[in-house]
């Protein structure tokens, strides 16, 4: 009879890794959680778990008490080191993946299918012309000038469809959680969500492979969040070869963090802007200044990786380097920054409202069952408009470089954007540009493949940051004299305003918008640019755009995916209560299921466990007076534990967790009372409500329970806090999973 | 009767600014705490002050309550930009100042006294020579040379003497809180330390004005510590205008916090350096976004300021402005760098140990007692060695700006630094300079004269790198065709290695050491140098350090100051316990001073609050259970109004806290449960050490309680955390203030 329990009931533990080489661990018997995907961890239990595992290390004897920590931090670092190289060999591969789909679409190596435009005309002279790289119309010898451009036209366009196609099929197929960005869903595993199919080896190599292809079929969307979700993956692959990574979330999470932090440094090519990333968007590196730093090295090494592989042989981290003739810049051009500003806060909440609405209507319409359809269709319309508009027709990086660069006579002109007469013209086709990629990234980003949003979100403030900044060239050029450009050269054609660097300024104002962040914008930025001396304006605009953006809607597009998604995530607001206090936001004791210290038996407790599945239960004493808290894996594993070693087991015994039983015979109760929680924190239910959202935010339990001189009076968990927090969002929860897989 | 209990007892009360003008604060009324200089905030207290201000605010009617919060709101921001302004404008003031005074030990100008020697020579055709800019002997009319020379020494030590001697002078008489850096002091406070008096305008106008006077005499000091001090006193003294934040304490710390980074960003010329200096040194933005935001804000204005009022005509925010002529490294040069990281980890601790001996020493010797003869002296001798040892005459800006430069032969040779025959000579000097500079920085940083150690450090780096990269261009020079230098163009004519940069990364290496800081050092050093293409050798010297430095002692120079000092500030270390629980920690119910719930008599209570200076009292019941806590500012303030508001009150009178004594008869008892705190932390005293302290560093409550099924167990206070996190110090506690002031 026992045994029949043991099987029903312990299917899940066994099943549980820990348990599969057959024997207990030695270091945390009976204290090692399981959690599902879609829960979220207790903070205070796995620290506690961590630390008696510290203890058992340092408690064995002699050489091996000494020996055994170090080792245990020497693996850490492995694990962050190993990623750093691994994500920042991946991401220079990555790049030059790219780069060689991306040119197959105009066309091949006369001698060699594998090698790219550039590989395939180095070595030339200066001025020599390069006749191995062959357009699709010239290797088929096509001469009408007509058939020449419909035939480019339709590779182009049936190879973007292809590639993309491509992603979407693997992704749909293969990893669905390999799909958009990936980083809200790292913010919440960091704060705590348990999402291990999000990390697997094979969402790794799809989310890799598709963003190769997706980045190569010019769709409008950008590398950098997934290849952050790709670097959290290798991690994730690396520290499964240790058994303290595997069997502690919280260590676990410390190495992710390293390696978000990594995929940062190694997408823009920013290592400090990385560990920034990491510290204020992902909200992670606040706790600890150990996880800072491993973030910081895992950055570094992520980075000389990356220039080590060197994949285009420049040996430049710096992606858009950016020379601006003249170091200074003058007050009266704090009047088109700020202005960009205002119009990154605007566009940059616009462009939020309008992904969330359209992210709605395919989750509602008959989108949602055409996935790969809806990539292929928007593909298809992309890179159709792109081949018409003429910026938009090169990869969006290229278009960027572009962008920020100044104007410089030995130079080539990008597409006319230099040329003094056509400046109507150009302002124009930039502004059109930039609507373009507006609806175009609203729409992919969210699509059924991989697809970052910042590098969209950088061409859309460039296109607009230069449209201004050719605004006021035109405007001084028109009127060098007026009082505003008094601080000019009084002779026009001495350069006075640089229009590429309006470029950088625009972008900083709609990254702003969008991500609502702040420093590690302006550190990936200069960064990004190389123009540290600038670092003020960038800021200044910035700054304007975050105001601006906040006055429209508090929350940046990942913190709303989060929203949308109900990942467990408390966001790092400020929470102000209207005088509620923790008693409005609790479960009162009357809806609580609770185990009664000494009256429940060993069937009703294994009734109980099978018939709820809540994480755990607090225990009371008769009259309700509060013992401690126990999670369901710890009764569960203490019953099976008990059921296995003692044959005289009855169902009828009584499960004891405090002192108080001590009369009732060993043979008619089970101690369990090394189930309760360690670390359990009581309020009052009189307390601010906001200091409740504090400590849930500052020291991340699972749960806090209320107390009245020593009464249970009710419990707060993390999911009824997440809820409070996402309240004012209209469409929380509008996107999240549909079976609780 | 009563009435002298009043008076006796409130006299402190009386003082207290919220009841200065006679009448109680229309929103918090009995709710603002008093602390004194030397105590701890309770940050739980402060906000729910805060909220309560919040409320009161929101729930005024009509306009007003619409309107208020948001004045509420404009107020911070106009501290906090006003703050960065001035700051920005008194750090470019100070520039010029300290120029003058500096050049005024090598001579005057002939038509202006007040001008330097750049602005007495502006103007000059290029190549003419300035002959309106006299040496002192030239001005005298001196022939002979060794009179020339002679008189010039005499006048150079002679005014070094003067100037430090007038710093010292001014610190020791009227502002003695002006002496040292300043930024242990600033943590502290921001940590919930209460120092008023070390915020006042005359410590301002003192440390400000003895800055400039001690960094133009030449001592091994910088300037970029007290800035940060001056910026938070001029951040106090606006902020005072407004109430809300005279009345919180947490209000004030957030823009004080503001300030600090506003300090940095002029010091450096390094507007993110500041926001991340801190978020890393002062540990304040790690709790909430928005305090980074204004913190960003603050820098931002701050070096906006700085470059309008354009001291020097360069309308340049880097400093140390390095050109290296060649973007790239090579991978041999990690082997002295990262010899450079380590270096600079054995000296950072070093110089910290050393520094720390000679506190001790002068503080336990006849020094003690004569500070301005020490500051004297020290200069003195500091001015003597500096005038002989041909580096170190200059100041140490102009110094270090020297060392990062690369030789140019088109530009000046510094000392005959770019003498290709003279490197030994060079090698030697610069190692004898840094050794020089070790000395005397590690007994001018504590002397009673505002002194920095961040400039002082980036020279003895700057010095060993430079001779660490002479030492690897001879070798190169010596064997260019070695297989180490293969990397290198066969030609040694060609540059392949630059001294200045290897300056800049043992500049790195040794702030590294020193402060142990990380990210925000890399940011500063390359704001400062505009060195962003090599950020990834900075972030590797740096990391090198810090791990040297651990290894030998894991604390920076500031937090061995302040457990010197004993400020009460919580360490953001990773604490580990080995098994001890809150019990060891706590001081158990029978030595603690409780309040009996409806037992004390007034007459007791009024005893109590007399005889104990304790911040507050636990509230128990007969059972001793638990039934709140209540400050001893709040039970006075009650005691007191209820003394001039009820005739009758007599002191026989109980005093009840809770519902249960409702059966009295409301003439014999006196209701004080308005004084209980709201937010009061419970734990059981069973819960590990590691959470305790944790829970301290997140939350910064001033205690927590332990109850055990409701009773009263015990009480940890933070000092009692404090003392823990700091137990390892040797010296702990070696400089605290010898009275309790």
């Amino acid at each position: 009879m026992p045994i029949d329990h043991t099987s029903t009931l312990f299917h899940d533990g066994e099943q549980y890794e820990l348990t599969e080489d057959g024997h207990l661990p030695p270091f945390t018997p009976a204290r090692t959680p399981k959690y599902k995907d879609g829960s979220s961890i207790d903070w205070l239990h796995e620290e506690a778990a961590e630390r008696e595992r510290d203890h058992a290390l340092h408690s064995q004897a002699g050489v091996r008490g000494a020996l055994l920590p170090a080792i245990e931090s020497a693996r850490m670092w492995v694990v962050v080191i190993v990623t750093g190289m691994g994500i920042g060999m991946a991401g220079a591969w990555l790049d030059v993946l790219v780069k060689w789909l991306g040119d197959l679409r105009e066309g091949r190596c006369s001698y060699g299918f594998f090698y790219n435009s550039v590989a395939c005309c180095s070595g030339l002279d200066p001025g020599e012309v390069c006749k191995d790289w062959e357009t699709w119309s010239d290797y088929l010898h096509i001469k009408s000038v007509f058939a020449h451009s419909l035939l480019q036209a339709f590779v182009y366009v049936a190879l973007a469809i292809v590639f993309a196609g491509a992603a979407a099929l693997l992704v749909v197929n293969y990893a669905p959680y390999a799909f958009h960005t990936g980083i809200p869903e790292i913010k919440a595993i960091l704060g705590g969500y348990v999402f291990d199919s999000f990390l697997t080896p094979w969402t790794l190599l799809i989310k890799a492979l598709g963003l190769a292809l997706t980045v190569a079929s010019g769709l409008s969307l950008g590398k950098e969040g997934p290849l952050v979700h790709v670097s959290c993956c290798m991690a994730y692959l690396v520290s499964r070869l240790f058994k303290q990574f595997r069997h502690n979330e919280a260590s676990k999470r410390r190495v992710l963090a390293a390696a978000a932090a990594a995929g940062v440094s190694v997408a823009f090519g920013s290592p400090l802007g990385g560990v920034l990333f990491g510290l204020e968007e992902l909200d992670t590196f606040a706790n600890e200044t150990d996880v800072m730093w491993r973030g910081f090295v895992a950055s570094a090494v992520a980075a000389v990786a990356l220039q080590w592989v060197n994949p285009f042989g420049t040996a430049k981290l710096v992606l858009f380097q950016v020379t601006f003739v003249d170091d200074t810049w003058r007050a009266f051009e704090l009047i088109p920054w700020i202005t960009l500003g205002v119009i990154g806060g605007v566009l940059g909440s616009l462009l939020i409202r309008l992904n969330v609405e359209i992210a709605i209507f395919r989750r509602q319409s008959v989108l949602a069952d055409w996935p790969i359809l809806e990539v292929v269709s928007v593909s298809a319309f992309t890179a159709a408009m792109s081949y018409l508009v003429v910026f938009a027709r090169v990869q969006t990086s290229e278009l960027v470089a572009n962008l920020f660069q100044e104007c410089d006579p030995t130079k080539g002109d990008y597409h006319g954007l230099c040329n003094p007469t056509a400046t109507r013209q150009n302002i124009f086709l930039l502004i059109l540009t930039a609507l373009m990629k507006m609806a175009l990234t609203s729409w992919t980003f969210g699509m059924s493949i991989p697809a970052g949003i910042f590098l969209p979100t950088i061409a859309i403030g460039a296109c607009l940051g230069r449209a201004m900044g050719l605004v006021t060239q035109s405007l001084y050029r028109a009127y060098p004299t007026a009082w505003m450009f008094l601080s000019c050269p009084p002779d026009p054609s001495v350069r006075c305003i640089s229009p590429g660097f309006y470029a950088v300024i625009g972008a900083s104002a709609m990254l702003g918008g969008v991500t609502r962040m702040t420093i590690s914008l302006v550190v990936i930025l200069f960064e990004l640019t190389g123009a540290l001396s600038h670092v003020l304006p960038i800021m200044i605009s910035v700054m304007t755009s975050k105001w601006v953006g906040d006055a429209l809607g508090k929350d940046g597009i990942y913190a709303v995916w989060i929203a949308m998604r109900r990942y467990p995530w408390l966001p790092p607001v400020d929470y102000r209560d209207r005088g509620e206090t923790g008693a409005t936001l609790m479960k009162p004791l009357a809806s609580l299921f609770v185990i009664e210290d000494g009256k429940t038996t060993v069937k009703e407790m294994i009734q109980l466990l099978e018939k709820h599945e809540f994480h755990g239960f607090p225990v009371v004493d008769r009259h309700s007076e509060f013992v401690g808290y126990a999670t369901r894996e710890e009764l569960q594993l203490a019953i099976s534990n008990a059921l296995l070693s003692e044959e005289a087991l009855t169902s009828r015994r009584i499960c004891t967790f405090s002192q108080n039983h001590l009369r009732i015979h060993a043979d008619e109760r089970l101690d369990l009372s090394g189930t309760l929680e360690q670390a359990v924190i009581q309020l009052r239910k009189e307390v601010p409500q906001e200091l409740v959202v504090k400590m849930f935010q500052k020291l991340n339990p699972r749960q806090i329970v209320f107390t009245h001189a020593g009464k249970l009076t009710g419990m707060v968990t993390k999911t009824d806090v997440v809820a409070l927090l996402t309240s004012h969002f209209p469409h929380a929860a509008a996107l999240a999973e549909r079976s609780g897989s």
